[in-house]
């Protein structure tokens, strides 16, 4: 069943956690309650660490501000921007779950088109639990899902499918438009609901949107940084797009599945054209070449996990689009303090450690 | 508008075919009337040719028997298949047309979730007259189609998108499925309605079935073969998907793009799972081999006409795929015959011997 349910059964309640980048409170979790209360929150806090940021009575949180990230991460806290939600990634880091799902705070809950409330966790969840199907495109979507199946021609040897490492889904009224879009259409608003979910297949590269995404961590979460964006950067809201490119190329490489679609959000407030703008004329002519970077990078034999697959991208990364802008050079370097970053919190012997400098961990 | 529409607008009523293969008289047409009776049929009778196929009043048709393909080809005929709906192909070589719908005779109009009949032919029409997306994934699906557009992170470079060769409709009701889930899930109905049209991106294949089927003759036309099936023949069931994999590969390579999804049709009635077995058998372990073969084919820049890949590709079927069985020497062989039968009957200089050589052309 990939419907929305109105009883959702708490799946992997203590194997995930929502990760929330927010500059204010967060009202928009009361909307969210029926669904996430089960879950532990990771509520990392951008801009001004001096400002209090409530959070609704009885969710299950920690809280990270900048001054937060400079105490654990030291030195290293330099691969986490500033002043951009591409900061949520300190979240994946810290987490120490299995999974995790992170969510804009201006998205609320979408109503399927039978009028009911989309739980869209409990969606994702389903879309991690079920296999990919990278290799060979199914005609009638996801296999998986009752009611549909493989159809005449699908090689029975792949019908088992590849374990899924993301799940990105969609979002009803406010399309994720880039500003010259936004700027010739503002009033254009995502009305459809397309009832399905599908694997990119491997080879081809997805604009991934961080609005509402879910992650397996064992399996991608190293590859899930989202670069150096915000504060003292030439460029922004190229966080989840470079985070996208990255984890589709290793996926790939490691036998991996990206499946999107199922499940929306309703997002409330499309973000000011004139500055985002500003933020992105830059990777608007940059991604001209980054995405050619991508589409034919090729990573070794001998890099078998997400980390050595993530560090030699960082090479390739310096190598090929280091002569761009400096920028490059920079952003490869974050890449491999982002990987000491997460291997120092994410070591068994490291773990106790990390876990005793956490920050402020409420409830 | 993508939406199913009761006033259809006949457009390109003079420039597409609509090809049927058929061994029964046709009254399921008397539910298509109001969508295609604007359009000229072709008709490939297939079986006893003896047999009169009765076609409902008021339809423009030609209509082939085997008689007729034997005269038209002569030695050439060797190349259509007899005792198998793979015969259908005969009527995309006759057509004069740029676009060709092809139907089985065992398929309604289906509704789209709002009660209304869907009107397949004119979707396909806006699907094959808009451009594809092969290069990169959009994940609101079809970028061109009114109140949907590239989301952010897509590169402005590749928005004007690629030509449309192929538009691969799909089924409510019966599902195409192979014989061995068809035993297993002998209930199975697809009542699934997706309201998407996506691009099948480069270098990806997928198992195009014939059911439901319109393309671009002009772009893809010659690779459009249902090779060897039914009499005389190791498998069935397996023509669509033989087509499928050739045009994949050579749109891929000549930069074409080949959508899925939307229109629906109401696949009324699933064949026998026991008959289908005996015909698929070979073909399911055969595929396996098949699938990587296509999967790593690569054509040379010297074959620029759809011609030319299609011969070089009959050459690698013969290299790679003719150690598998004899079975791929005789379709290779008749891949070669094929395009010359194609040739003849579409240069502009034989164009007028071989109209006057056409079959029955009743109305």
């Amino acid at each position: 069943m990939a419907e929305a349910s109105h009883k959702p059964v708490p799946l992997l309640k203590d194997e995930l956690d929502i990760v929330i980048p927010t500059i204010r409170n967060l009202d928009f979790l009361e909307m969210w309650r029926p669904f996430f209360q089960p879950y532990h929150l990771i509520i990392v806090q951008d801009g001004d660490p001096n400002k209090v940021i409530k959070v609704p009575e009885g969710f299950d949180y920690e809280l990270y501000n900048r001054n937060d990230i400079n105490r654990i991460l030291g030195p290293k806290a330099s691969c986490i921007s500033f002043k951009d939600s591409a900061c949520r990634c300190f979240g994946y880091m810290v987490s120490k779950k299995k999974y995790i799902y992170t969510i804009d705070d201006d998205c609320f809950v979408a109503k399927d088109p039978s009028g009911k409330d989309i739980n869209a966790l409990e969606q994702h969840i389903k879309n991690l639990l079920t296999p990919s199907t990278p290799h060979f495109f199914n005609t009638l979507y996801d296999p998986y899902r009752e009611g549909a199946d493989f159809v005449r021609g699908y090689p029975f040897s792949l019908r088992e499918g590849a374990p899924t490492a993301v799940s990105h889904g969609l979002w009803l009224n406010i399309p994720d438009y880039d500003a010259p879009t936004q700027l010739v259409k503002p009033r254009e608003r995502n009305t459809r609901y397309v009832d399905a979910v599908l694997t990119i297949p491997k080879g081809t590269l997805f604009p991934m949107c961080g609005m509402n995404l879910a992650f397996d961590r064992e399996l991608i979460g190293p590859a899930m940084y989202f670069g150096l964006m915000g504060d003292g950067q030439p460029i922004g809201r190229y966080d989840d797009m470079w985070a996208g490119w990255c984890i589709k190329v290793i996926s790939d490489h490691l036998g991996l599945g990206v499946k999107t679609g199922l499940p929306y959000i309703w997002h409330s407030k499309a973000s000011n054209p004139f500055v985002n703008l500003k933020k992105e004329y830059k990777g608007i002519f940059w991604q001209e070449e980054i995405i050619p970077f991508f589409q034919s990078a090729t990573l070794s034999k001998d890099s078998t996990s997400v980390q050595q697959c993530y560090i030699e991208l960082s090479k390739q990364v310096k190598e090929k689009l280091g002569p761009i802008d400096p920028y490059f050079t920079n952003l490869a370097d974050a890449m491999v303090t982002w990987i000491e970053a997460w291997d120092e919190l994410n070591t068994p012997s490291e773990a106790k450690s990390s876990k005793s400098a956490n920050g402020v961990a409420a409830k």
